[in-house]
């Protein structure tokens, strides 16, 4: 067993809502420096009057010059890119974690630049809220944080990064990266697909009027559809195997219930509701 | 225009979440007696307990009997039943309403026993929640209350359950039988039937260790899942032809939100999911 360094420097890339509420909770909690860099000035300004980040430079070489700790906290198609561009400029012994909804291809990618310095991350907290603006460092207590080391991590790698998610109040939780992606199209894609779906439907369904007149179920439904398209969608293609496995899971059921509906089959419908174990369908 | 009457006398049936909230409601804004009925005497107690009514009596009949304003806040399809059951029962002056999820069975039914006095509703507000001792009435604070007055209502019959429904702070909104049914088919009844399906596909595919790591995306998208499955197969049932309807818009949307994820294109999924008018499929 190695003792785990603690970091002086960390350099977190991207300062969206994730990054910028990493840099909050490493400042409150007083861990190390934060350096900071997006390519949005805005998202830097914003991050710096949070404090989510201590120091703002001006390129993702910079920042990493002297980090000990990167946390890549971008897109996720945007994560290997963003690694292979800061390689050449890391300190030898430097880690880097990334925050990414989907872990194989970036574990691959990242660990053919980075080896045993790469720890696949993913926090399992967010918001619908886009940009470091709606950074809350609260949701990160007691979330749980999971990572996705290999057999080519390093042992001194994972202590780092998993010391410092848990002096951040998170919790961290080991998985592989298959695992990861498998079990987040059921928890996160497929809830999030769903959520879009709805409010597609109902929107280009109903009059404003109505939609004013509706309950908690609509909004709670809906609440992730407010997240950011163009995020979503590389996600789900980039972890395409498990969702579609977890639409493909989801859509008979859905369709089973409109069948009962429409047969006026109450015990068939409850049955279906109760996600218990039904008869098959007639 | 008929100047309405004040009800001295409320007669609830039906003293679960909804009724019971009801009843304390009008308790706080002590606008009558409130005399409750309920099959379950465990429900009876816990509304006593809450104050959500001041008497409570052993069958629909003697509650009726001196009510000028009944309220059915029974199950869906129990709604014409008790209807039926009090009509021998009640003052000659009495008006009746309902708040079943539901409007043109209940309405159909209701009028061919009542007529002119009575008039469908509908409280948009609601819990996952069962029972009695869950019954808050600030959810109907601000709440849109739909009522459905049709060519037979009586314009006093109308006043009396609007005002009513006002001076709790509700807020009245009429509308058609067939209008209602097909506007909450949307608003209500699809996000219950994709949140009793996504619990589904989830529960039945993670283990628990894997459900515990899930986010507010999964939480929010299955709270009402937690819902009554058997009063739900009920409300979809009697509302199939909208119901129906409304996942035969749904479903093919999630099929193509299924398919451009397996095709990987980011392009048309980031359509999708932003509810845009996209190209079709190819």
């Amino acid at each position: 067993m190695t003792a785990s360094r603690v970091p002086q420097r960390i350099a977190i890339l991207g300062l969206g809502v994730m990054g910028a509420s990493i840099g909050m909770a490493l400042h409150r909690a007083g861990v190390a420096e934060v350096v900071g860099w997006d390519p949005d000035a805005d998202a830097v300004e914003a991050a710096r009057e949070l404090g989510a980040v201590g120091q703002s430079v001006t390129s993702p070489e910079c920042a990493v010059s002297s980090a000990e700790l990167i946390t890549l906290a971008a897109p996720v198609p945007v994560i290997p890119e963003l690694a292979s561009h800061i390689v050449p400029h890391m300190r030898d012994d430097a880690v880097v974690t990334d925050i990414g909804s989907v872990k194989t291809p970036i574990v691959q990618q990242c660990e053919r630049l980075l080896g045993e310095r790469f720890v696949g991350g993913h926090p399992m907290a967010g918001t619908e809220m886009h940009g470091a603006r709606h950074a809350n460092p609260a949701m990160l207590r007691d979330a749980p944080w999971i990572l996705t080391p290999t057999a080519r991590t390093s042992e001194e790698s994972l202590m780092l990064v998993r010391d410092l998610i848990a002096s951040l109040g998170a919790r961290p939780v080991t998985m592989e990266p298959d695992e990861h992606d498998r079990l987040v199209a059921y928890i996160s894609h497929l809830p999030h697909a769903v959520a879009f779906a709805l409010a597609a439907a109902v929107h280009t369904s109903v009059e404003p009027d109505g939609l004013a007149l509706a309950g908690g179920s609509f909004r709670s439904g809906t609440r992730v559809a407010a997240s950011d398209p163009s995020v979503w969608s590389h996600i789900m293609v980039q972890n395409a195997g498990h969702v579609t496995a977890a639409l493909d899971r989801l859509l008979p059921i859905l369709a089973s219930i409109r069948d009962a509906a429409a047969r006026g089959d109450v015990a068939a419908l409850t049955c279906l509701l109760a996600s218990r174990d039904c008869p098959p369908r007639p």
